[in-house]
C-alpha cells in the first residue's frame, strides 16, 4: 500500500501511521482502493477495521424496474453529501457498464460492486438461464470491473456445494434473500458443479492482487428472517469464509467478511465476537442487522438499532439500509436518510467501543448545548442542515431557548442558579 | 384492582390472569388506571412490567411558546392512531387545566401528567418565583389532577437535599436537564428546605391510593449528556427512589421508576439490571436512552437504539422521543414518527427478551414475505398505512415482486428452484 495513502488514513483517524501499518499487515485493517487510484488526489481513502472509526456504505444502482443514470448519479451525490464513506453500485438494470463507469467518474469515495450481477444479467440477456452462466464469463466480468477502477467487490465464495446441502435440509422461513447468493444456489443446484468463486479462489486472489482490489466475502446465505438467524447455514458459510480469509492474507490480498441480515438483539454481540474470533479480526461488514422483520418503511431504524449494537460489539463497516428496504428501490431521499441513520449507528457504536475522538465530540457538543450555543451545536451535529432547518421552523420569543420548554428551559434556569452559588 | 380490568390486561397479553395478579401483588406489574375509570369501557387498560410486552408512551402538551388545544388534541389522535399505549400531557402553556381535561375527555388510553409543572406555572403567573412555590399548593394540584381522572403522575421525589449536594460537587457537563428536576433543584437550593415530595411521601401515597393513581418516580437528575451517564448523582437519585418503591408497596400504591436520558450503549444493560435489582423488579420507564448527543433532528433514532437495548435488558415502558427533541415542541408528524420508532424499539426488545407472541409475529410476517403475499405483509406490519403508501409509489411490471430487485427477486427465484427439487 502506498505510504501516502496510509498517511492520509492515519490523519483522518487521528492515529499513528504505525497503527494503520500494523493493522494492514495483520489483516485487521483494509484500505479499499484500486491501484489505479493511488495517485488520484480526488479520492478520499478510507480505512476499515479494528481500532478505526466505524465506516458507512451506501448501496445505489438501478434495477430492471427502475433505470435512470441521472437518478443514480443524484443518489451518489446525496450519499456523499450525507457523509457516506463508500458506495456500492448494485445496478442490475439498463446499461450496467455505462452506469458503473459514470459512478466511478463522479465518485470521490471508494466504489464497490457485486460482479455476479453483471455476469447473470448478461447471461439472461442472451436468452440463457442462470445455470448457463459460464465460469470464464464470470471471471472476465470481475477482471473488467477491476480494470475499470472498482475498489472492492462482493464475492459470495461461501455458497458452496456443502453449504447448499445444509440449506436444503434446513427448514428456513425465508430461505435465501441475497440476490448473489440466490444466483449461485440455483447455479450449483442445477449444474451440480462447485461455485467457481470458491473452487478457483486463487484465480480471484490473483485478479484482486493485480488491481489491489479488496475482496468482500459475501454472505449469500445470510438470514432474511429473525427466525433464521445464526442457523447452521449462516454459521456454515461463515466458517467457509473464515478459511478463505487466511488464504487471502497468505497472498497479501485485502479481505473483509460480510454479515447479516436479520438478527434479534440478543444474538448480535455474540455473533460479532464469533466472526472476529474465527477470522482473527478480519474487518466485519454488516448489512443491518435488522432487529425485527415487521417494520418495512422503517428499516433504516431497525437496522440502526442492530448496526449500533454490532458496531459497539466490534463491527467495522455498516452497509446502510434505507426506509424503502423490502418495499422498493430507494429514492434520493431514502438514500440520504439511510446514510444519516447508519452514521448515527456507527457513531453510537464508536462511543461504546471507545474509538478515539468519539467521546470528545459528544462532550464538545454537550458543552455547547449547556451554553445554549445553538450555532456551534448546528456545526457539530451529525446533520447541520437538518438542525438549522428544524430550528428555523418556529419563531421564538426567547431566541436562546427552544419551543419545547420556552421560558422553562432547564438549562437556562440551572445556569442562572449555579452561577449565583 | 378490579377483576374485570385484570382480565382485560391478561387477554391483551395472552397470559393467565394469575400471572397478572401475582405481578400486581409483588409490584413487578402496574396497571395505571384512575379509580374513576374502572367502569369506563372506552379506556383500554394497560399492564406495564415484568413478563409483559414493552409499552410505549407519547408526550404531548403545550409550551409557553406554542399553545393550541386543537393541535394537542390532534397529537393525541395521531399518537393513538400510531399505536401508543399511554400519553402524558406535559402542558406548560395556556390554560393548563382546560387542556388536561380536554385530553382526558378524548383519550382512550391512560393519561399521565407531571403535576409540578402546573404548580410552578401558577406560582409564576402570580408574579412569584420558583422558590416561592408552596408545599400546600403543590399537593393541592396533585389532588386536583388525580380528581380529574389522571392515571399516573411523575413525581421527582429523588431530588433531595442530599442528591442536590452531590450535584453541586460534581462537574457535570449538562447539569440538570429535567424541567421538573430543575424546578426542585432551584427550590431546594434557594429555600434550603427538603423536597416535599420526598419529605411528605406518605401524603403523596395517600392521594395516590385514594384515586388508584400510579406513581412514576421521576429522575429529575437524569444525565443529559453521554459524559454524565451513570454518575454519582444519577445513581444517588436511583437509590433514593428504590427506597420509596418499598414504601409505596407497603401501602399498596402502584409505583414505577423512571430512567434516563443520555447513555452510551455499553452502559445500558448494566444500568437496567441494577435498577431492577435495587427495586426488586419495579417496572422501569425510560426516556430514550439516547445513545449519542450529536444527532438532533434524529433523536427518534438515537432513542430507538437505546430503547431497544433497554427493553431487551428488561425495561418495561419506553417514553418516545421525537425527531424534534432538543429543537422544538413536536409537530403532529413528529408525534407519529416518535410513536412508531418507540414501538419498533419495544418490539425488538420483546423479541430479545422472549415476550410471548413477539417471535410468533415475526415468523408469521416472514412467511408472508417468503410467499410474496404483500397484502398480509401490509396487514401484519408495524405501520400498514406506510407499507401500502410506499408500495403504491411505484408502478410495477411484475406485480408480485418489488422495484428493488424486480425480476431478480431472490425470494421468487428460490421458491421456483426449491419447489422443483
Amino acid at each position: 500500500m502506498d505510504k501516502n495513502i496510509i498517511q492520509k488514513v492515519a490523519e483522518s483517524e487521528n492515529l499513528p501511521v504505525r497503527f494503520i501499518e500494523e493493522g494492514l499487515d495483520k489483516g485487521t485493517i483494509v484500505i479499499p482502493l484500486n491501484i489505479q487510484k493511488h495517485n488520484n488526489d480526488k479520492i478520499k481513502p478510507v480505512g476499515i477495521g479494528k481500532g478505526l472509526k466505524t465506516k458507512v456504505n451506501a448501496n445505489i444502482g438501478t434495477s430492471p424496474e427502475q433505470v435512470s443514470i441521472e437518478k443514480e448519479l443524484e443518489k451518489l451525490r446525496i450519499a456523499i453529501k450525507a457523509g457516506t464513506d463508500t458506495v456500492m453500485d448494485l445496478s442490475t438494470g439498463g446499461d450496467i457498464k455505462k452506469i458503473r463507469r459514470e459512478i466511478l467518474k463522479n465518485s470521490i469515495v471508494p466504489v464497490g460492486t457485486v460482479p455476479i450481477y453483471q455476469a447473470i444479467c448478461e447471461t439472461l440477456s442472451k436468452k440463457k438461464t442462470i445455470s448457463e452462466m459460464e465460469e470464464e464469463h464470470l471471471f472476465s466480468v470481475i477482471e473488467e470491473q477491476c480494470a475499470d477502477g472498482i475498489d472492492f467487490i462482493t464475492v459470495h465464495c461461501g455458497v458452496t456445494k456443502k453449504t447448499v446441502n445444509i440449506l436444503k435440509k434446513l427448514n428456513r422461513i425465508c430461505g435465501v434473500v441475497s440476490r448473489g447468493g440466490a444466483f449461485l444456489v440455483e447455479w450449483i443446484i442445477k449444474t451440480n458443479k462447485e461455485n467457481p468463486l470458491y473452487e478457483k479462489f486463487d484465480r480471484l486472489l490473483d485478479i484482486a492482487k493485480k488491481y489491489n482490489v479488496t475482496l468482500s466475502l459475501g454472505d449469500g446465505l445470510r438470514p432474511g428472517a429473525i427466525a433464521d438467524a445464526c442457523d447452521n447455514v449462516q454459521i456454515g458459510e461463515l466458517l467457509v469464509l473464515s478459511e478463505l480469509v487466511f488464504e487471502a492474507r497468505k497472498k497479501n490480498v485485502q479481505v473483509m467478511v460480510e454479515g447479516p441480515g436479520h438478527m434479534p438483539i440478543d444474538k448480535i454481540a455474540q455473533h460479532v465476537k464469533f466472526q472476529k474470533k474465527v477470522t482473527k479480526d478480519a474487518p466485519f461488514y454488516v448489512l443491518g442487522p435488522l432487529v425485527t422483520d415487521i417494520a418495512p418503511g422503517y428499516d433504516h431504524i431497525t437496522s440502526a438499532i442492530g448496526g449500533a449494537i454490532a458496531s459497539a460489539s466490534g463491527v467495522d463497516f455498516l452497509c446502510y439500509v434505507t426506509p424503502s428496504e423490502h418495499l422498493h428501490l430507494p429514492s434520493v431521499e431514502d438514500v440520504y436518510l439511510g446514510v444519516i441513520s447508519a452514521r448515527i449507528a456507527a457513531h453510537a457504536g464508536d462511543l461504546a467501543k471507545g474509538i478515539k475522538g468519539a467521546k470528545q465530540l459528544d462532550e464538545k457538543f454537550s458543552r455547547m448545548r449547556k451554553n445554549l450555543n445553538w450555532l456551534m451545536q448546528e456545526k457539530l451535529s451529525i446533520d447541520p442542515e437538518k438542525f438549522r432547518k428544524e430550528r428555523e421552523k418556529y419563531k421564538l420569543k426567547n431566541k436562546n431557548v427552544c419551543t419545547m420548554c420556552g421560558e422553562y428551559c432547564a438549562m437556562r434556569e440551572m445556569n442562572k442558579v449555579f452561577s449565583s452559588l
